[in-house]
């Protein structure tokens, strides 16, 4: 099911919890349907946004089947595998595909750093044990190590790798990506920072892994349109109104001010509940009535 | 079995392998011997140096199951707990606890870096549900974050809190530990670079969790004693000869040396495997031969 | 002679040495008028890539005399002054507009990182000492401080700031500058890294500093217009050109690379003396050798 | 006048100032029969702690002479030359040798960051045209770069160097700089953080630049005499003091609180002024009475 390359906008979906062990399965049921109402192009379930390392195995488990439940094959599902263990991966990976997921996603194991040879060997090890395609996922921030040019490289060559994500927000290195990518149209390059998804198309990427389209999914993919299309006009009014919306995602501290932005946010629409897994904590009032206030100017 | 504080050398072993996900259960035994020997006051399992978050969570319970059984209560056991998701964390602990461990040792969830108070609510929301003592591990090159001061003096009022190790390596910030838990003599204060053990035990700490000690473990006992009795004349001796040691460290690169170092030695010494976990792997024969060169001269 | 904003393409002009504090005038005249027949929109004195920071004050003010005596006013011409003291920064200030500079470029002083308010109250301090217009510039990997947004929104609010120069090659926060700024239509935003020059010109930044203007002048004059014109086509064209030149930019080690690289392919075009200042040296032959075959396949 | 190896303790002078470019000479003679009545082992102008960066050339030279003048060389001066510009630092060292000091300390060139090898031949070109002996300064908070044991090493043979001052923290790489530098008994390895002043002598280093020497230069010889002497109950007693001490420092925000303080104690004390140079000011009213309160705290 999955086009080569991927294109367009794959969410990573944040996952609704009732408590911090136990899915919220209605609001997983309505935030699905919204972003899929919203023209999304796939889904991506245990990434970063989706609180994938914090969530017990079992519960990783339980989202990835009811989530393809819920979406009965109507876009691609890609799951994330990511895992300070090689074992775990691919015990996640082998659950992923009997569920009928379309492919894995795989940042470096985040526990140690590995220098770029030992990630190609990890990598030369672990994806022809893989039962699904895999997407390579570059996240310096949580795994400590950048994924060189030179490496995605030398994998793109190892069967079973289909795509790449690029969340560091290193733009120069982006276009390096692209320029070295340029001989493998089938490549997916995707961008991880939805303030760069724009450009990103423009000069070549395929797409986009927006956190914010959880909440706007339309205002998404219409930038993705419009950028694919060189519609600049376009992408120029949307891109403003982007950056209005992204004032959701700074009103706490510390790095998980963006996902409890966001789940405050869909709590705030009636779509799902705003329970982080540890070691966050939702909102509390004074920074749910902010989101609250943004969440008014944006939609006005 | 724990006395209180904790005191000693307590070695975080090496996880001896036959495969990457197969334990070298002959290896193990005679490591433990090996090290017990050598008059430690303690061992920690699943530990960075024991590549206990490259372990899968069926490994990690054998290697609980089989050292407990192989240790025999000769000494307190500790268990390395540390996982990105509470859950897992909890699901060890009380595997531990079944094998009749003495303590658990838990680093803040390694993917997603908490802020001080986030951490804070997390340790005051695991403790009270663990079922043995917690010594809390401060170990920032791999979680990212610091464990601040402040943090280690509330966290140190949570009951079921009983210690504290440090492995940042950062000796301003370990006084400034050991100034503010000045008033709990029951707490014990780790420390972890091997290097910085005679100093933090002349300072007032209470000992050290010392890699080295899986290869030397008398050398580490005799430091550790000779820094506990202000022989300084011994100290400075055993000092030098550690440093002589360090050199099987730095033979590869990579954040990995240090273990493959280790482990290459311990497989040259005839005590067991040196098989590394993914995304690992053992030395090759160009940096066998200097670790076999560093080991005769060190040995000599 | 500053229009406003300033707009296109401003060299940092590399400087042209003889001997580590020696002047290569004839080369200086050369690389000029080498620039300025590309169509450049402006020149940048002593800046980083000038390397500024490692000449000798008596050597600065021999720079902007020399450079200003050349230019004869047929660009607009602005001043590094960064320095550690802000009376030295103060001093450099007045040399460059005896010599009828057009403006000045500051970073924050760069032995000390101030904090944003510090910084704030710094620039509030010097800004109306200084006689000419300045441009504020962020410049982190050398500065260890990143200018914050909110304190470019204050900053652009002192009388006598006409601009900034962000070198920091985050693009998502030059999104937010170019955001917060947009009722600013005078005040100038350049990009320094010359990969990102066309986006940020797509997206509403007036030019760029772009070291490979040194050599390739009309390249990067050519790809502003593209990206002013939002001509899509001929942007992606010229920057795959572009990323062909950047290999110029790694054949060494270090951050010197880039400088090096170009001062020895402006030799190896006849152009000036790659002699550089302390505390580095110019290529070696091999290094030499690989510029020269980068130089002829890209200018085949 | 300099033993070989330098020992003890070598206060980094604060540079009292009346305004941002004035000295305050009065100030500057009473803070240095203060320190020298507290029994210090030799003074060093222009550090980090005398904000010798942010100082003009004029007012640098100012500082050097006024202080020279002062001590009458009842200890040895060494004088601070880092600066970003080869020749700049000459310049300064050549009016250090006129006013008589007795060596000169010199960090890695502080705007570009200069790899290891770059950093030798810079110490191998600047260290023959000295004219007095130099000390080589660690500082990478500043300067961002650590130096390596392995350059250290090589830089000890360059005639001229005399000793090492490390102000990194890094307590591990300290006793590897002492390792590796056994069999030089005539070069001096000094430390920087005060706080690990006690366990550097101990190891065998050779003395402190202890900043806190400023305000109670008597605490740290007696803590550097009782290193000296392994009179560890001594050592454990004054080390409590110095860490009631330390509560100056971490009073206000960024790295300037360090500075701030001691020069906001010393004025409470009626030693000197506590104006900064930029783009620092002194502690505003509350800060001030903090100061206050930890001094009387501290004094009592």
């Amino acid at each position: 099911m999955l086009s080569h390359p991927l294109t367009g906008v794959i969410p990573p979906l944040v996952t609704p919890l009732l408590d911090a062990d136990e899915l919220d399965v209605d609001g997983l049921e309505k935030l699905i349907e919204h972003v899929l109402a919203g023209g999304v192009h796939g889904l991506f379930l245990l990434g970063t946004t989706g609180e994938g390392p914090s969530l017990s195995f079992r519960l990783q488990q339980e989202v990835i089947q009811e989530s393809t439940r819920i979406i009965r094959r109507r876009v691609p599902v890609m799951v994330g595998i990511s895992h300070s263990s090689f074992a775990e991966s691919l015990r996640l990976a082998e659950h992923a595909a009997s569920c009928n997921a379309d492919a894995v996603v795989l940042a470096p194991p985040y526990y140690f750093p590995a220098g770029q040879p030992e990630l190609l060997e990890y990598l030369e090890d672990l994806t022809p044990r893989l039962p699904l395609p895999m997407f390579l996922y570059n996240m310096p921030s949580m795994t400590k190590i950048h994924i060189e040019v030179d490496t995605l490289r030398r994998a793109a060559d190892i069967p079973g790798i289909g795509g790449f994500k690029d969340s560091s927000g290193n733009m120069v290195r982006f276009h390096e990506f692209l320029q070295v990518m340029r001989d493998r149209p089938d490549f997916s390059i995707l961008m991880g920072p939805e303030e760069l998804l724009a450009e990103a198309v423009i000069f070549g990427g395929h797409g986009g892994v927006s956190g914010g389209a959880n909440l706007f999914p339309r205002l998404f993919v219409d930038l993705y349109e419009a950028a694919r299309d060189l519609n600049m006009p376009r992408v120029k009014q949307l891109q403003e109104h982007l950056f209005n919306v992204r004032k959701l995602y700074g009103l706490g501290k510390y790095t998980s001010t963006f996902i409890k932005g966001v789940k405050c946010a869909l709590n705030l629409k009636g779509i799902c509940s705003d329970v982080m897994a540890e070691p966050f904590k939702a909102f509390r009032q004074p920074e749910r009535e902010k989101v609250a206030q943004v969440l008014s100017a944006v939609e006005r």
